[in-house]
């Protein structure tokens, strides 16, 4: 049986950016918790959906002909084979919704890339 | 392309309680936002792992052998087969994680069942 999950806990538990940390799992699909500072890689994913939502913080979500900001209490779905490219000018922390086994820099293997995700 | 949802604005528009709304699709699975007050009946979903997370209010998740409290900013995740009863003592608003297609009553088909979700 799962137990309960404080976002507020699970955000304070950690510092590292750009590496997602799943807080669970259902139907296939993790629910990840991140926080980024900067601008991320542009990529793509072939196979999955992501949804963005925002905890604290501002996040802005570029696409190549478009720009969307998300304050805290806000979410966005990008389809796949959306590329796009998360921006945040201060920390932001993210609540994230995509299916188990979902690579964060998606259609690229660089050095942003995290192979392994923390469980918390 | 989808927009970015308000929670707070999707909340603020709709009244009726025990009624989940789909606000989001992706990956096969939706995000509803549902109002609750009193108890729900007990039931369990056969196929599906469902993800309460408390936007406003509290909710007490009954369980057979246990029961869990949610205050804002904290989720659970109901496995399924596992019989569950949702319990409000004043309104709480929640955000849901589910495959499409979960019906709110799960195995049961009775006057809280609905059959049509709308989407906000």
């Amino acid at each position: 049986m799962h137990d309960k999950v404080s976002l507020a806990d699970k955000f304070a538990s950690f510092d590292d950016r750009w590496s997602p940390k799943i807080v669970g799992e259902l139907n296939g699909q993790h629910v990840k918790l991140a926080k980024l500072h900067g601008a991320f890689v542009w990529h793509h994913h072939d196979e999955e959906d992501e949804l963005f939502l925002v905890h604290r913080g501002r996040l802005r979500m570029e696409f190549r002909d478009r720009v969307v900001e998300l304050s805290p209490g806000e979410f966005l779905i990008v389809p796949r084979g959306v590329e796009h490219r998360p921006v945040a000018d201060e920390e932001v922390e993210l609540m994230l919704f995509e299916p188990a086994g979902t690579l964060n820099t998606g259609n690229l293997r660089n050095e942003r890339t995290v192979e392994q995700l923390e469980r918390l």
